[in-house]
């Protein structure tokens, strides 16, 4: 990693100013993605506390300390040497910094049910705990120019996995072979990891929600999703595509078409200050007349990043990730458009592109050609 | 997939068995690995019911539902088409069941503090919520014979990643080129995913706690850790090796050795009804016999199955996972040895081995050779 080039301070300073909207004091940070975006850091097994004031205190296992220290923006780095100490240890930062009954805003969709009892009962017992996401999100949902540019990194790493996949698919071959050939394709051209597994879903398989890489060998005649989410300059985007193998029934052919057209809509429909369902509605209105209303899953779309998914996320589904709701489009975001697809009972169909929302509309990042036939 | 042949009716029976012991009358699943082991159908956004009386339920995604008839054991398998009916949908389940008052166990380990707060308000309002990893632990901890084939399956493709790995290694290839050998060589070795990052960690890199593959070259004189973690046949293991890099250093040479030493007396300390701690009590003596005691991190086993950590997790930490101290080795569990390391300021090695724990005592399942050069 190199050193940090974003611009931590500004983020701290955006960070107080939403930490005193809220009535917070301080945010406790723990999700990789989280101590990334406000430390330049996001090596799991860490914490972190960001005051309102502007301090920044991570802790780190005792191993990683000198490199924690290259690549951190923390103005107070400290060592841990087992899970006890990483915890108990928050107990007395929170004293240090006057914080022990202050308001804490706590990853409230990170944590675990389990752990975020004892947490709030023994570190955090006279303290006020209120959920850090609407701040956290807040904060990442708007991409900066140089977060744009890690984007476009993974994105070109993504469309270099897309080209590998489509070249390998053939009958007879496996699913999890065309998965290997995407991922090391990836591998050379910079993927750091995955943000998602590799999906390689053929014939009834591609009707499914979910379709990582199995066994089934692919035949000729069917759907095959490839789905890819490389990791790149520690940032993620979305990219599926969907290869017609040989000949194919009129119905796939013509659902393929049918959801080209709705996604190319749904990604018109994110314009600056235009409502964010607004995407939605007009995937939904095409798809519809087109006779593939029924056979078409939610959500459409959500952000990415840092993150596979990240805020913005759709209406009902925010909740449930304990995210806000978020009413319109802006410039900065960066969405993953065409994450549903028209699913039949013998065969499913799907296309998604990470989208960034520039000041003059929707630019795609992921820009891999559509239809594909093998 | 294939239709399920483990034995669900027995498990359920021992399920059932364990809620008596615990008071509780239903386990609510959610984590893909629960759902897996009790119904043989794990995948992503479904959810179920098991009833102490023998009943199962499911809920999934409306695209699934021939799939999951295929591959589900469930005695009742219904749809849903969006978040909100997935979980609203289960309010009615618990009231046909005549459960919607009763004690019902929660995978608290899982569920985000967020989720867990709705779920609990909104769906079991009434109900009595207890915790369902001391059930579960028990029941998964204990592998079957036909468990333990399929783990013998998922170390077979380790091993085979790690021989591409090794063979890959050499002074300019960047750490992530070795990984997407690795992996590539895991997929045609019939991997169906990644139960965790491949980490190849190579010089400095190689004394970090965590070391997923990054752009780093590889230099001669370098450690390179390896660590891969397939999933096949829906296990998974975890196989660590450290690869020695042309002429290094005697101090690193003679960690690697120590390491080799300890490692082999923490493995053969895996004998039925042994405490359990005394795994970490032989590794620790061994290495601090040969000085190297202050440079070795915790904890240094758990167990490994359907998921990259499961029970049995060493004390302290099982605290922290929401699970229980478990005090004994006992016959059937599987345990991933070597989970730590020697680390110095400028090198780190391991070696991490899964084990299963016969009648007879310790039996490696990954048996990749311990000492690599390049």
């Amino acid at each position: 990693m190199a050193a940090p080039s974003f611009d931590f301070t500004s983020r701290w300073a955006r960070a107080a100013s939403l930490m005193e909207g809220y009535g917070v004091d301080a945010l406790f940070l723990m999700k990789p993605a989280n101590l990334a975006y406000l430390t330049g850091d996001g090596r799991p097994c860490a914490l972190g506390l960001l005051t309102r004031a502007g301090r920044c205190v991570v802790a780190v296992p005792a191993s990683d300390l000198r490199s924690v220290r290259m690549a951190s923006a923390a103005t107070d780095i400290r060592a841990f040497h087992s899970e006890e100490e990483m915890f108990h240890g928050f107990r007395d930062v929170l004293a240090e910094h006057g914080l022990s009954e202050a308001t804490v805003a706590l990853e409230k969709n990170f944590f675990d049910a389990a752990l975020y009892e004892v947490f709030t009962a023994h570190i955090l017992s006279k303290a006020r705990v209120v959920p850090a996401a609407p701040i956290l999100s807040r904060l990442r949902m708007l991409k900066e120019a140089l977060e744009i540019e890690c984007l476009e990194a993974a994105a070109a790493v993504a469309d270099a996995g897309m080209a590998a996949a489509a070249g390998t698919v053939r009958p007879g071959l496996r699913e999890t072979d065309v998965a290997g050939e995407a991922e090391r394709a990836m591998r050379k051209a910079g993927a750091e990891g995955w943000a998602s597994a590799t999906y390689v879903a053929s014939g009834w398989r591609s009707a499914l929600a979910h379709g990582p890489a199995s066994l089934k060998p692919i035949e000729a005649g069917e759907a095959v999703q490839v789905h890819v989410a490389p990791v790149a300059r520690g940032y993620t985007v979305d990219l599926c595509r969907t290869v017609l193998v040989g000949q194919v029934t009129q119905e796939l052919a013509e659902a393929m078409e049918a959801y080209r057209d709705a996604q190319e809509r749904g990604i018109a429909a994110a314009v600056p200050e235009a409502p964010l369902m607004g995407v939605d509605a007009a995937m939904a209105t095409a798809l519809g007349r087109r006779g593939f209303g029924d056979a078409f899953l939610r959500p459409v779309f959500h952000g990415v990043g840092i993150e596979h998914e990240e805020a913005p996320i759709p209406g009902g589904h925010a909740v449930i990730h304990g995210e806000e709701k978020v009413e319109q489009v802006a410039a900065g975001m960066v969405l993953a458009i065409g994450n549903c697809g028209i699913y039949r009972e013998s065969f499913g169909v799907r296309l998604e592109d990470t989208v960034w929302v520039s000041e003059q509309g929707p630019v795609p990042l992921t820009r891999h050609p559509k239809l594909l036939r093998a």
